[in-house]
């Protein structure tokens, strides 16, 4: 019935997470229905992001800026680093501004199952920025699976030597849970309680 | 903490229906993550039908044609014509080819309450197809709600005089049901047990 591009559109949108294709009709009939209001808006929105973004080389968040917005907040504690699996858990981090410091993200975990092996991870980014000085906290984040918990502890035996805290997120996160799922209240919990790795 | 192009783009896509700030802040680490095979298709789609959308002058569907895919698809039953209130009812009702024929969009539904007149919807727009001769059944496909029952009688009385076969869609249709929440099974019931306005 549809033309191609409206089958298109329906499609593209029918691939983000939280639509499937019921939802994905519905969203493309609301935008058919406000090109001023709501189909434009959303058209450049997306060309502007297409634009501009990029992956920070500081610490691999993904922004519309490079260093992103983080790296560059002057009111941001350089002293206190958040290590993290992926870019989604940097977010669900700092939505809230739980976290003071800056932030690393590594850009996975350890997984012999997936082949991901810890020069296919941003760990030697890690030590360097340390290494660079003014980190005095390392708070190292993964989610509390199996494979995060082996990174962390990888991660830990990595920066060792280096002459700074290294801690973890309180048990708060629960187990098996990814971090980018968990509520605020929960997040802020984890990181009150954090403790040294042991 | 998002660049104010990443907080613009997760904005408008928190306002599509069926998406929430968190699912949207998904879709936009989803799409950052997948520049090439999710953030640029969904550009493309959404410039193309931006382009080329529009209303079709015969029957009030939108396309990216005009007239719309429908009204030039010859294998469609001419005489049979189809009045809904909405663009997502005809899509509904469209969506598993359960209709051979072709639509007419009211463009809403009579409402005292909100202030829709006759005038208001594209009544006028219908007699004038009608009055072209070709048509020898219409379906009235209203919600079945007390605003979308009495727009249908009020429509049933305008083309009364006409050499048309008027009918309407069988119970079926839930009370206070709207046509684009329902599964196609009972649309179908619907629509195979449709009778004459009565
Ligand atoms: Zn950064
Ligand atoms: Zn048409």
């Amino acid at each position: 019935m549809a033309s191609p591009e409206i089958d298109a559109l329906t499609q593209a949108l029918a691939r983000l997470p939280g639509l499937g294709p019921r939802s994905a009709r519905r969203a493309v009939l609301h935008l058919l229905k406000r090109r001023e209001t709501a189909l434009a808006p959303l058209v450049r929105a997306l060309q502007a992001v297409e634009a501009n973004m990029s992956t920070c080389d500081t610490c691999g968040n993904v922004d519309t800026r490079n260093p992103c917005g983080i790296c560059t907040d002057s009111r941001r504690d350089v002293s206190q680093l958040c290590v993290v699996e992926e870019v989604a858990d940097l977010w669900a981090l700092d939505r809230a501004r739980l976290f003071p410091g800056r932030y690393h993200v590594l850009g996975g975990r350890l997984s012999a199952l997936d082949g991901v092996r810890p020069e296919d991870l941003n760990i030697e980014g890690l030590v360097t920025r340390i290494a660079a000085g003014g980190v005095e906290e390392v708070v190292l984040a993964m989610n509390a699976t199996l494979e995060g918990q082996t990174t962390m502890h990888y991660v830990a035996d990595r920066l060792e030597k280096l002459p700074i805290r290294i801690t973890q997120l309180a048990h708060g996160v629960p187990v098996g849970g990814e971090l980018d799922y968990l509520d605020e209240g929960t997040l802020a919990q984890a990181l009150k309680a954090r403790r040294p790795v042991s």
